[in-house]
Parts: structure tokens; sequence; C-alpha cells
């Protein structure tokens, strides 16, 4: 039988802990390496916050599974028992750039299914956390059921680049919604949109591929909360790949799906 | 002979003492109008956040004049003396909607050149200030100088809306910019945006239709700190009307005027 309360008390004094971290490495530079693309930047931070969980974990929870961005963790080829899924650093290019607008992201998850979910807006001290059946909260603040919301006066979420000539959507797909919706936004950090719909200060959010560690804190919140996680097809995500993201409030998830994503 | 130090001691002080309010209203039902369109509300804590502004000013200096979204300050034919040009909450639509990302702004104006300018991140108590020929700060911290950046490793905002078939600019002419540069962004507030153009965490940011009250107190900051603040076809701003707003680091700035723009 696991203990969840303790799992949770673990989980939260490791990201206060790092996130402490991270907010003192801005005293001292930054040395910052490109991943796959010139988009996809990795500092010794995103490294150093990873290995510090790690650590963790594997000393208070040695038979616990975990996958992280920077590949620290282990190789999964399921997502059986306990697996702890960790984005050390969500928007890295925003922390680069901006030190704003960035979170640790991380989700606990059960045989596949997400038991507990973080993410921890670390330069304003705003951890969003939540655990399958208990609720979710904003620090103290406990995050009401999400209602429902029409297209007309929603704010949503999504990259500019959704709308030009790209390699992964006909823009001419999402540029109706663009108009139809009361506004749009774009934060640049997955983890950070999906806490804003977790808490109400989005409707929805979408974009085109993402990996587990980008979501898996998310989902726990916003399904927490009444909102709906799938792919832009509709489907449950696979959280052992990458994918393509659709969270929103119940009926608007479903006009976006339904209405312009996959229309006819 | 003007005061400015005394001027800028008292509008920080009014300022911080508004945010203390705003803050405030967030434990009570907030009284939200639309005003000329569905996309531009108006709470009354925009309206009492303006009135307390003036109040201050009137008392201590009856001659000025004033400038306001709300329309409680002065009917202004020009902008000979001393004006201040205030936004009570910039991005009002994330002040009803997030409690996040909206921003008092003030700009004092002497004969319609930028002397002094206030951008008050309220919920996170981050006050980007500077005074013409003495720098640019956010809170304690001096904001460095602008450095050149290419357009490739740029972060810009602009609304996705730009990108799509909308009334004020063909799609086509910022589709190619949206590709080309590192990333974009979008908040939805643009005196937050012209902040973070200031301290860098932002390389530009352009939208098609400001008023005065957006603009002010971010003009000069981004110019203190060596920024360009122009319209989209590169002209002088006219800070008695709406117009279009083109802000960036100095090269960048050019770049996207001639080679986006104003093409050939």
């Amino acid at each position: 039988m696991s203990n969840w309360s303790e799992m949770d008390t673990y989980a939260k004094q490791w990201i206060k802990e790092a996130g402490k971290k991270v907010r003192e490495s801005f005293q001292t530079e930054l040395n910052i390496q490109t991943k796959s693309n010139r988009n996809d930047l990795v500092t010794n931070i995103d490294k150093e916050t990873e290995q510090f969980f790690i650590e963790k974990i594997r000393a208070v929870y040695p038979n616990h599974k975990i996958l992280g961005e920077e590949g620290f963790g282990d190789e999964l080829e399921s997502l059986d028992g306990i697996v702890w899924i960790i984005d050390p650093i969500d928007g890295t290019m925003n922390f680069v750039h901006q030190q704003r607008n960035f979170a640790i992201s991380i989700g606990v998850y059960e045989n596949g299914t997400g038991i507990l979910g973080y993410i921890y807006d670390v330069v304003h001290d705003e951890l969003y956390h939540g655990q399958k059946g208990k609720g979710a909260y904003m620090n103290d603040y406990a995050l009401p059921k999400l209602e429902a919301v029409k297209v007309e006066n929603a704010v949503i979420a999504l990259n500019a680049l959704w709308v030009t000539e790209n390699r992964k959507i006909d823009p001419s797909i999402l540029a109706p919604l663009v108009r139809d919706v009361r506004a749009t936004r774009s934060y640049g950090s997955a983890a950070l949109e999906m806490a804003f719909v977790a808490s109400g200060r989005l409707d929805a959010y979408l974009t085109m591929r993402l990996a587990p560690w980008d979501i898996a804190g998310g989902k726990v919140l916003i399904e927490e909360v009444g909102g709906v996680v799938t792919d832009l097809k509709g489907n449950e995500l696979n959280l052992l790949n990458k994918s393509s993201l659709l969270v929103g409030k119940p009926r608007l998830h479903n006009r976006i799906l339904y209405d312009y994503l996959n229309k006819g």
C-alpha cells in the first residue's frame, strides 16, 4: 500500500528546495547547451535540478521509477509501478531569456494513472498541486471546479506558429478558432499553461508536440478540477511518447475538438 | 523649474498604494462593464484606480494635465505643459480572468517629451521605473542597455490574431516573421510587454492599435535603455491619438520594420 500523503509531503519539500536553488542560480552565469534543435535549450540548471530530484527520490523510494527530461532517470518501456515524471525546468527558453515564466513540473503515476501533480512557478513562489480525488490547490487556495465557457468568451493559449505555415498543422484549421475566441495568449511553458487552465486563468490550451514530462503534472491537476486532457484527435494521452495536446474546460474542449480540429 | 525627483517620489508612492488596493480587491466581487467592444472590459477597479491617481495628482500638482483611459482626466488637444498619461489597469481582460499579467502604467510628459515612466506588475510587486537620462530600473535592479539581437535569435511578442485574417493587417506580412524568429509570446498587456522589452525579457513587441495610455510609460523605459519605439511605419508616435506600435532592440527594430513590415 503506497503512502501517497508521505510522497506528497516529500514532493512538495523537494520542489521548494529545488526552486530555491534555481532562484539562487540567477546570480551566477548560466551555461547553455542546445539540444536537438535551436529552440530546445538546456542549461546546467536543468540538469542539476533533475539530478537533485533523482537523488532525493532514489534515497527514499528505491523501487520507484523515474522518467526525466534530461535523461538521468530510467529508460521506461511501461508505466507499471510508481513512476515519477519530471521536467526540472519547463520553459527553458523563458528561463534563459526572461528568468520568468518557467516551472518545475512533476507527476507521480501508478500503473499509468496520475495520482500526484505539481507545477511550481519558481519565481513567483506559486505551487499548483493536487492529488487524484483530493482536490487541486494553488499554494493554500483550493481551485474550484471548472465551469463551462462558450468559445466566444474563451481565452485560450496557443502559439502564433500554428496559424502560419508550419510542419505540424495546416494553418487554416486553427485560424477560425483564433478569430472566434475572446483572446489568445502564449506563455512558452506548457506546464504553466496547464496550471493556468487548472486554475481557470485560461479556458483552454493546445499545442502540437509535447513530451510526457511537459504534461504529466498538469494532467493530474486539470482532471482533478473537471477539465479534459486529450491529444488533438480526442484520444487519451500515452505518457510514454510524444503527443499533441488539447486541454480545456469540459464543453469548450469538446467544441474545439469537433467544431475546429476534427470538423466533419 | 519642475522638480522631477519630487514627482518621481510621489508617483512611486501613489503607484504602490494603488497596487495595494488592487490586490485587496481580489477578495471582493468585481463589477464588470463592457466598453466599446466585447474585448474591452472595464471594471470598477479600473475606474476607482484612475480616480485615485487623479485626486492625488490634482492635490499636489493642480497645474498638471491628466490623460487617463477611463476618461476622468482632461480632454487634451495638445501635450503642452506637464501631462500625466495613465492606464490604471492595462490588461483588464487578464485582470478579470487571471488576476495576473496586468499592470498600472504611467508616463509623465513635458511638452510632448517623456520624462518619467512607470509600469507596475501589481501581483508580483515588480515596479519598472525610469527617468529620461537617469536610467531605468526593475525595483532596485538597474536595467542594462539593450544589445543588438538577430531575428533568428529573437523572442518577440505579438498576437496570433495578426497572422490570421483580421481587419488591421494582411496576415501574410507577419507570418514570415513568426517563422523566422526563435519564438513568439503573447501576454495580453501592452504595458507588461513593453516592460519585458525594456528589461530584455522580450526582444521586440508589436501590435496594431493602442491608445496613448497603453504606451506612455513603456516608451520612456524602452528609450532609456536604448530601445526603439515607433509605429509600424517607423514614424514617431503621436501620444494624442491611437497608433500601431513596434518596440524593440535597436537593430532588430530596424530589421522588422524593413525586412517584414515595409518590404521593398
